[in-house]
């Protein structure tokens, strides 16, 4: 299973989420992580995010199969300073 | 060709990202719009964003067979006013 993450956190909070899903995943742009990740891992770590999610605040999980992204493309400057592609 | 588009705009900028990534694409979270759309206005949206994004700014452009999409969940409030799901 491949994940693409898109979180939109206050901004005081953002550093909690990104810790979070960084244990699973790599963080790619400012608030985007993707990566493989397991079946089981995926249902801990949902619930996790669901556990830190204050008003006002949502997480986007996309799901794919391991081989159906197709490319994946940065335009404009990269902040991220771990974006080391899988 | 089915998309999923991230930005990450100046504040006071993100209306100008969303206004044109809109003309392709449905808008399903703070800074996330996805969609069907064929090659050429692909092409013509990936020059578009490429030709608005300033110094500090990005865009994150996934590609995915129309059908590989398996799960999309929104965990949180959605504060997107127009988030009709495809």
């Amino acid at each position: 299973m491949y994940v693409i993450v898109v979180y939109d956190m206050e901004a005081d909070r953002t550093q909690l989420m990104l810790k979070l899903c960084r244990r699973y995943l790599v963080h790619v742009q400012n608030s985007v992580l993707e990566g493989e990740i397991s079946e089981g891992d995926l249902t801990t770590l949902k619930g996790e995010i669901e556990d830190l999610l204050q008003e006002g605040e949502s997480v986007m999980v996309y799901e794919l199969s391991s081989d159906s992204l197709l490319n994946r493309a940065v335009y404009g400057d990269d902040p991220t300073e771990d974006s080391r592609f899988l």
